[in-house]
């Protein structure tokens, strides 16, 4: 192959898309077009025929904003036309701003810096877990191009050091090292010696120059290593621009005399969107005979896409236990385990307190890619982020933690959300009940964090009936979910219906006569909610309960359904140990509203609930107040 | 000083709070005794006849688990009290479960792990300014503890990388290496060769036995050093205790069999909370000895407490101007700076384009702690923290990224907030209208992520007027503080009042005569509703306009105020680009709220707007048909 005309052609067409859009990145185009071009041209294993072969490689840009390059490497792979090129950052294109999982050819979403290589590090252990656990012919590597910008956030760190551990030597990491960053010279900021940091977490390291061969030799050396390997690779941003080698390139399309001068050194029509027919076919026909073998080979493997019904399988072995609901869901999690082998997941060092260990299956590590929990430190982003590309290999991944540290990982519980990916979290100690361990530890506004978040389904189930139709919906949607528990026992309550969670809302208790007011309640409050209608019905005070485990799931209910339970005209209070902003849609006036929106105090249980006017008694006489 | 005895009572001290609490962490308490004591004993400058001596000694408990042990020091040091001790966990004590900034001899709060280390990066970078720019007399330490759960954060490695840069060798972390973290064994999960991983990001690395001569022998050294000090100590978690060494003994009370037997081991009467009188005494008056000459030179240096009047400082040099919110953002930012020493911040790698640089002032590095601009690198989290740190030393932060990454910070956001510090943030990039770069990087949850953190204020000016209004707040209430901002060019908005900001919301377009319907809107969608406004004029539909750039300042005011603006009875339509949830307490329908509550869409921006139906077109026929 021509590989000079080739990368030429690649970083010109980059350019002229990056110009058409009037916005794009032309210094990432220029600068690290030899490092994608050897990637594709001698290594990766992908098929523009069969875009979704399951055990295809996967590439993972996490710099996104080299998405220009991205994708015209994916024109020349035969992924996307000309037509797509044309169409960069507008609006339904296959060519989004930043790489999008729908684009064919793109393995995973990404822009904020640090998730890619993170969801790789996802990829990678899926890959072992697969090969290991359930069919030994899957077998892929796992490239990561990234930038400066990905190895300065700590999510990297994470996500790396576990990749370390676990000797996931599928993964390549591809450094474009050009020392610039949108701010200036990378020096302002980060002077870290890579090959030390490499070795301080058991990665191979290997440097080389901006140079296809050397490159290529270096992908050589990775493939056949016992670890994962980073290259870095020496280049310069926006090579060969009038700009190069400053920060002025890094953000904004070069001037037409920049460009004209480009293709002129090239020696290349002074024309856009140009590419010569024959290299690309040439190009093409290079990767087909590639992977000729292995592909046929493969070609009929599809993701399990396993699925259950959660009801058929658990027993109410629920039913007069004194269990908190943390064991509660160990339980259904552990039969859910036992049926489904894509389950697979662990929790940011927590797994003790949040109980989400697969008991009988083993620890996923590097002795042992059958192991089904995964042990991610006290890294709770990386976690999300590595379920994120666990969950892009057609795998179930479960990540838990304590509700306050949700904040920790939300960027990635974002990435899930934005890519509809089958994450599943699980957040315990989800109030201020938790007492003693104080404010830090006391999730406020966490649950109203995650319901803002597009695309999440969160669920806050009152016992263990509705912590099984949480898990039915959860299982059946397939969406990004998050399962808010309570650290506590909290009682079976008479009238909870695992069947309705799939509603997001359901009266829990009828009103014995006319209707005289509604109390909705979620998760542990819903006990409150219950008694407090039996004591208000002394007073003939005719209460409704709802229970609400999931606003989001509700509000996508039919007016008809949402009028029948929270009828026009009647008063509503909302009892839930959270803030009060998602709230305000059910009621009329805020007295109704018995909330939280201060951070909680460090003491016992009791004594922070009687601080906030939240223990039983205090929201009882509150709520017979107001209904007077 | 006796050091063994006191250790001993240091322990059973800590041991018994736990027992009496019946909550807490014995592990960590036995077995990092010796790192703290031999700080307090032989290192730190403090006087607890003056906890808020400036120039003491700061020190950070990162594994804020730990404050039993913490607690411990303190009353021995003279901070607290045996009473305190008592009360160790219960509501309102000073001694609550993790340790807060409220609590004597306790200089930050901390109990997310990550934290407590990122924020002692901000504190040595305040040491290091005031020093070289302010009073040369101002110098002190600041040391840390912390545990493997720190180092496993992401941002620690994030912060630590940039006080290595910075040879910030003011700071120095005794590492409590022990192995253990809650779910087990770290080699389940970290494995890093801590003295490359030091050595890569330029920090010394030292590494000890838990001896207190090693240990103290290690301090001397880190503090004669020139680059910031790792000692790694390597400890039993739980030592003595008959859980010693298994993570069963990290998280909750030892049993009163353990118990009995330390005390005997220890040669301790088996009676609770006991202490030497004597040995105290002797121990505070080694301290007060110790920081006698330091202390009388700069017992009379205070911190500055600046402040100055925005309203009389700025030129409305802004009028008919063409600069975007961002660069007038500069404007206000350079003159707060020429008139604030206490002014200084920076940027994750963004500021070339968040536009937050102090122009006249230098770049903060290892050469030149004058500097006052400070280049974070892409590391989100560690600025938010570093920002924390640097506000409780009295200087004043600035923090700055696009809005979509505030996710990144949230957790630090949170503790600026639980400490009520004055920590300005200022997030670009605010809405869907950046357009091409695509959903990841446009923001749509965020604001209210940000609203929903208690203590936060959160504004979002329509023009410069409110820009400089918002400034003036954010100076004079000295609260934590988020100031959104759009990207683009906002002309200036006739009605437009910079000296309302304070309350929260105001009429920014008076109804001519009969009030029909009030528009809601906050930043760049303040011109639509004038628009819109002025447009339905014509079809003789009275609407008042009410800006509302800080929706918890407008709730904090009183009701007369509130009603006056937003009176009972009236229509009301919010316009904003961000998530309804907010909102829904203005308005009696959802069909009044036009907002955004999906993620956004890679296109120019008029691509984007038109797609969401959000274009000003679809926006006035939208309000033109529901008004009718």
């Amino acid at each position: 192959m021509n590989d000079i005309k080739n990368v030429n052609y690649i970083k010109t067409l980059a350019i002229d898309m990056i110009n058409n859009a009037k916005s794009g990145h032309p210094g990432v185009a220029l600068g690290a077009a030899n490092i994608i071009y050897t990637l594709y041209s001698r290594h990766i294993n992908i098929n523009y025929k069969d875009p979704n072969w399951f055990c295809r490689d996967r590439f993972v840009l996490s710099n996104g904003h080299a998405s220009s390059l991205l994708y015209s490497i994916l024109f020349y792979s035969g992924f996307l036309t000309i037509d797509d090129l044309k169409k960069f950052r507008r609006l339904n294109s296959n060519t989004p701003g930043h790489p999008e999982i729908s684009t064919p050819g793109v393995d995973i979403s990404t822009g904020p810096l640090g998730q890619g290589i993170s969801s790789a590090v996802g990829m990678a252990i899926s890959q072992k877990y697969y090969q290991s656990k359930i069919n030994n012919k899957i077998n892929f590597k796992v490239y990561v191009m990234c930038g400066d910008g990905d190895l300065m956030e700590g999510i990297s760190y994470e996500s790396m050091s576990i990749a370390g551990t676990l000797k996931l030597n599928n993964l390549i990491v591809l450094y474009d090292s050009n020392n610039i960053s949108l701010d200036g010279n990378t020096n302002l900021s980060f002077n870290e010696n890579m090959k030390l940091r490499m070795e301080s977490i058991n990665w191979n390291y290997i440097k080389v120059n901006d140079d296809i061969d050397e490159i290529d030799s270096a992908i050589i050396t990775a493939k056949n290593s016992e670890k994962p390997t980073l290259i870095e690779i020496k280049t310069i941003l926006g090579k060969e621009s009038m700009l190069q080698n400053t920060n002025s390139v890094h953000g904004k399309p070069l001037t037409s005399e920049d460009i004209f001068n480009l293709k002129n050194k090239f020696n290349l029509d002074q024309i856009e969107f140009q590419y010569d027919e024959n290299l690309i076919n040439e190009f093409r026909n290079t990767i087909l005979n590639r992977i000729n073998i292995k592909y046929n080979e493969t070609k009929d493997i599809i993701p399990l896409n396993e699925s259950i019904d959660v009801f058929s399988l658990v027993n109410p072995y629920y039913e007069n236990m004194k269990e908190t609901m943390r064991e509660v869901n160990a339980k259904i999690m552990n039969q859910i385990g036992k049926n489904l082998i894509t389950f697979i997941g662990g929790a940011a060092d927590t797994s003790t307190s949040t109980k989400t260990i697969l008991l009988n299956e083993d620890i996923f590590n590097k002795d042992n890619y059958c192991g089904r929990n995964i042990y991610y430190g006290v890294r709770e982003h990386a976690m999300g982020a590595i379920s994120n590309g666990i969950a892009s290999c057609g795998l179930i991944p479960f990540a838990s933690t304590f509700l306050a540290f949700a904040d920790y990982l939300k960027p990635s519980i974002r990435m899930s959300c934005l890519m509809n990916l089958h994450v599943i979290y699980i957040f315990t100690h989800d109030s201020i009940c938790i007492g003693n361990d104080g404010p830090t530890h006391q999730p406020i506004e966490q649950l109203s964090m995650l319901r803002e978040i597009p695309n999440l389904d969160v669920y806050r189930p009152c016992d263990a009936n509705e912590l099984l139709g949480t898990w039915d919906s959860v299982l059946k949607k397939k969406n990004p979910s998050a399962i808010i528990l309570s650290k506590d026992y909290l009682p079976l309550i008479n009238g909870s219906d695992k069947s309705l969670i799939k509603n997001g809302a359901y009266i829990i208790k009828k009103e014995i006569d006319k209707l005289d007011a509604i109390i909705i309640a979620t998760g542990s409050e819903v006990e409150y909610a219950m008694l407090i209608a039996d004591v208000l019905l002394h007073d003939k005070i005719n209460i409704r309960v709802v229970s609400m485990p999931s606003i989001n799931t509700f509000e996508s209910m039919k007016d008809d359904y949402k009028n029948q339970i929270l009828p026009f005209g009647i008063r509503k209070i909302v009892i839930e140990f959270g803030t009060s902003n998602v709230w305000y849609k059910y009621v009329t006036n805020k007295k109704y509203l018995i909330n939280i929106n201060d951070f909680g105090k460090s003491g016992n249980k009791d004594e922070v609930l009687k601080y906030f006017s939240l223990d039983f008694e205090s929201v009882k006489n509150y709520i017979k107040d107001i209904l007077k």
